[in-house]
């Protein structure tokens, strides 16, 4: 998609409900556009990851892992990657019968824990491999004898040299500071390398191949936009969603918080019914990301008790008020994010903010 | 103590800088006494657990543990609970040399996934013992070969009559519905079991031995209220920590979101650096909760970053604004949440509100 393509996608974004003096821009120079174009791209790098050279070195890196055979998975992230690497936790459980965890890199970095991980697999997820403190967990887990992976957006990076099998999760060049088609390529280089490692990837290949047609189609409506303006005085927000939504709803609300300022409160549905549903009150407006499936159905009572509540609350899915083409839930994580993403843009541009370089905010952040 | 005790520790609450009609109250069933009575015994439920004949019967868990010898540790835990979980696994990783991580419970309930727990120790922490999830995750686990433990304040409960092991917290009844006392008695359980484990309970016995004294001292302190008064008209919060401190900047965001309904965002100080820091404006206040330790060094970034950004920093701590005796900081979550769930508490009074009977919440909720 070019550049052209992106003015448009703005256009739709900006086009209902929201009073904007840059709609309708071209200029690449322009507020937003960098993040509109990485937003827009995503279709291109879902149907770029599954082209057959990419998953012939997805396999390779399967193949290892499934001869080795590890008796649990953990992940290291940080920011948008935590997200990702969430998701993978849900992947490797479901679909690899593997416990799965995601460690706090401190533990190691500044407490100098060295847990035995010879029997485990250690992925470190990160756009640009650069963080060091992820690098140092791979280099602990690999002297004390785990299988390592990194996988990141940048295949010459430390954390891709530090591990023994790395994959590149190729999204191109990431315009915005605000990281949207790196973490959908994250999430879909972790997918399929799952279903390669169960050997389930031919039987998954028509699901797979439809995904970026989907990702466009979520791409195209406009509800964003609607929603950015009804959003433009919030003073805060909640998202929630139950399983394999779990991380998007996570996901939007890092968004939202990267771009627009606005405080946004992630809750499993499940845990939003232990406490903080208290403070749904009609003010908050609540964004529920609802699956056709098992964690979709869940959420019946976490949305009947927040309509008691009388929360204001939007569906993001298939049923929902800001549609996402039906899939299977563990496919869905790879669509329901995208309107979510050009929401978070289009509210920031609403409140007169930078998406593309967020107050604050480096691209690599270095933390040990 | 008693009622009286805990009416004496509301004044001290309140009396400074908070304007509340409830002030001074020495009557039970004012708002607030419940929980102000919960929160004052905690000296008094870790002087409990510290008796001889609770740590024999938490070295026989430690022992069977220590003899079938697990490779890794999977909690699974929800809201206040989840935070004593996340401290355990910073346990496991430092003392034990134990990769931990925390389960998501819909992996097994909604998805049915089956992952090989046969090499885990499988540790459901509940202060009431009766979700059906946690109950059916250490279900699922013990079927598959894993070693189970139940950490609850009811030691009939499903969930302890689940587990192969069980270990009772001995908080006592508690009266309000946000939990306080079952959160720090959670905590402490956990730390005598792993240093119970690895066979060090002696030579930290001194140590364990002074935390009774120094939680009444971290209640005595009067600043909570100051803090309370100062936070009345706050529309968010942002609490952060590191390493053992992460968890208590959860916790105390979950306390001030359940009884104040402020939305209250906790950030790992690292994960903070990555995105959420743009958020930091001046009208913005941020609990940093700083240890004496390694934690607490890697803090002294976040904090100089957060004075770039003018935010309004408030830092609980040894050598803090909200003062807490210093420890090492693998002690430091059994205080440093005292002050902080005393300001919960003052700020939901000033609100206005019942922290005692929050609006939506109910003691034991029941997800799958």
């Amino acid at each position: 998609m070019t550049w052209d393509g992106c003015a448009v996608v703005r256009e739709r974004l900006l086009d209902d409900g929201v009073s904007c003096k840059t709609a309708h821009v071209t200029d690449t120079n322009e507020r937003g556009a960098g993040m509109a174009a990485d937003i827009a791209e995503q279709p291109e790098v879902y149907a770029r990851l599954l082209e057959p050279a990419r998953l012939d070195t997805i396999a390779q890196v399967a193949q290892v892992i499934a001869e080795r055979a590890p008796q649990h998975v953990v992940f290291t992230a940080r920011g948008t990657s935590d997200h990702a690497a969430l998701y993978g936790t849900y992947l490797a459980e479901i679909r690899l019968g593997l416990a799965a965890g995601l460690a706090s890199p401190s533990a190691m970095t500044l407490y100098k824990a060295r847990p035995d991980l010879s029997h485990a697999l250690v992925v470190g997820v990160s756009q640009s491999g650069g963080s060091p403190d992820l690098t140092e967990v791979l280099k602990v887990a690999r002297e004390s004898g785990a299988l390592t992976l990194a996988v990141t957006n940048n295949p010459d990076s430390t954390l891709a040299r530090t591990a023994e099998l790395s994959i590149d999760v190729a999204a191109g060049h990431e315009r915005a500071v605000a990281a949207t088609k790196t973490y959908t390529a994250e999430l879909l280089a972790l997918l399929l390398l799952v279903e390669s490692i169960r050997g389930s990837l031919q039987e998954e290949r028509k699901a797979l191949d439809e995904l970026p047609a989907l990702a466009a189609k979520a791409l195209e409506g406009n509800g964003a936009g609607r929603l950015a303006g009804r959003y433009r005085f919030a003073a805060r927000m909640v998202t929630t969603g139950r399983g394999y939504a779990y991380p998007s709803a996570r996901e939007a609300a890092l968004k939202l918080m990267e771009t627009s300022y606005l405080p946004a409160l992630a809750f499993s549905g499940a845990d939003l019914l232990h406490g903080p549903l208290a403070m749904t009150q009609p003010d908050v407006p609540v964004l529920a990301i609802v699956g056709d499936g098992p964690g979709g159905r869940s959420m019946r009572e976490v949305l009947s008790r927040l309509r008691e509540q009388r929360a204001d609350v939007v569906v993001v899915g298939p049923a929902g008020d800001l549609p996402v083409p039906a899939v299977d839930e563990r496919l869905a994580p790879l669509l329901e994010i995208l309107p979510l993403q050009q929401m978070a843009l289009a509210l920031a541009l609403a409140r007169g903010e930078d998406p593309d370089a967020p107050r604050g905010l480096k691209k690599v952040t270095a933390t040990m």
